[in-house]
């Protein structure tokens, strides 16, 4: 098994040019913000264009083989089944409003195997990187990860916290429903916070264990985050418990399996 | 008129001494958290008691004769009528989640003329201060705030980001009719933040102006924000657009008179 090192030094680089584009719009007035959809959950700036277009160069140029999933511009096939997945800005709603809890999600996924390989979550304002690679685990500035909540295996939903970027992500009756249920069991409901909180769930950062419900989500919302927290015993699958692939819209993600499987519970019945 | 010095001094002192305590609890688990309401509405952890103890503490020793309304223990009434009002973490539940958009609230307030003589908002984490005295520019680790909306009387809601905490906070039909009426017609609804939302606001962070509806608070989550979005143009009053007092709990604020004009009269329409 390789050890991804060549990839590793790409996906640094890839998060190193982002910052840089990132730093100069972040907290900066009348950068140009188009909405891109009619329900105006999604928005689009100039740091957003400019990041993903300065990723996209630079693989276009290292790695011309691989395929490229992207949020902003068009997807570029693959040659050889890997893809790099990119979000230049997850959290935009978090970027507009100068709250430093938006991130750069970059991964590489080998797209035979649905096999995510190498996921990175850049915070470029507060500098903080993490880095996953399948089988490894998983760092934050280089040093690995804890999650103190993996091993527990007495977690109970009425005693964690629940987390979703935005009640309106949940679209359909259904989904509406199953949110409900879940906010009615657990002890403490939070919105907001983006892909930071898979950086914060994956680092054990919260003061009680965490269960993450979304929807309406893409490929590249989430693709990146599946190494970083699988590798370090957290558990991130669609809302039927079933591996995440490239067509998953539905996200369940537990500071471990105790948690993750109540919470399928709930959703399921 | 006084340049409040010595009042200035003590609120450097309060954020100080809140910090310490604060830091020493973030990101860190099993920290015991209480929940206070039965809406799961409200969280108490070690930290929130221990920080505003620190404040108390140093509050009755240098000015007794000063009251204090606060958020987690007993009120303690006035000598002299001015009161200082605490809440030492707005934002638990970011704290909670491990997000540094959290934040401490320290108002000073004559009662007599229901006047907030000043107010702070302090981060500990990104080490962040906002400082805010009547009359006077506020700052932010002592450098001068500018809103860069301040003084646009263009400003339309369809341009806007419209912020709120939690949808949960809109309790009655009314609220959840007023908060939908406004999400609306604004070009972006984005959840999350907290007191760090006012502290962007004055800031003149967003890359758009920005509105930000709230209601179910308390006088310790906004007294603090008066005097700092006040002395740099920004405009928070109640849902009816009139001043705050300690009885309030729907607020309204935006970057500028225009939209806050606009924002009253979808509100009251």
């Amino acid at each position: 098994m390789t050890d991804f090192t060549r990839e590793i030094q790409l996906v640094n680089q890839l998060a190193d040019v982002s910052t840089e584009v990132i730093c100069q719009y972040f907290r900066q007035a009348n950068i140009y913000a188009e909405t891109k959809l009619a329900d105006r959950s999604s928005i689009v700036t100039i740091a957003d264009r400019q990041a993903e277009e300065a990723m996209v160069n630079i693989l276009r140029e290292t790695v011309p083989n691989d395929g490229i999933i992207r949020e902003e511009g068009e997807n570029i096939p693959s040659k050889n089944g890997r893809y790099w997945v990119l979000d230049p800005i997850d959290g935009t709603s978090a970027f507009v409003k100068g709250l430093p809890v938006f991130g750069t999600l970059i991964g590489l996924v080998d797209s035979h195997q649905n096999l995510p390989l190498v996921g990175c979550l850049n915070q470029p304002i507060l500098q903080e990187r993490w880095l996953g690679i399948t089988g490894k685990i998983p760092t934050l500035n280089g040093k690995p990860l804890e999650n103190p909540y993996a091993k527990l295996t007495d977690s109970q939903l009425k005693d964690a916290c629940l987390t979703s970027t935005t009640p309106i992500m949940f679209i359909t009756q259904r989904q509406q429903a199953i949110a409900a249920k879940l906010q009615q069991v657990c002890k403490r409901i939070a919105f907001g916070g983006d892909c930071y909180n898979y950086g914060s769930l994956a680092s054990g950062w919260s003061s009680m264990p965490m269960v993450i419900l979304e929807s309406d989500l893409k490929y590249y919302d989430f693709c990146a985050l599946i190494p970083i927290l699988e590798g370090v015993g957290c558990i991130i699958t669609d809302w039927l418990g079933n591996t995440l692939n490239s067509e998953s819209t539905e996200v369940l993600a537990a500071s471990n399996q105790t948690l993750h499987q109540q919470a399928l519970e709930v959703i399921n019945n």
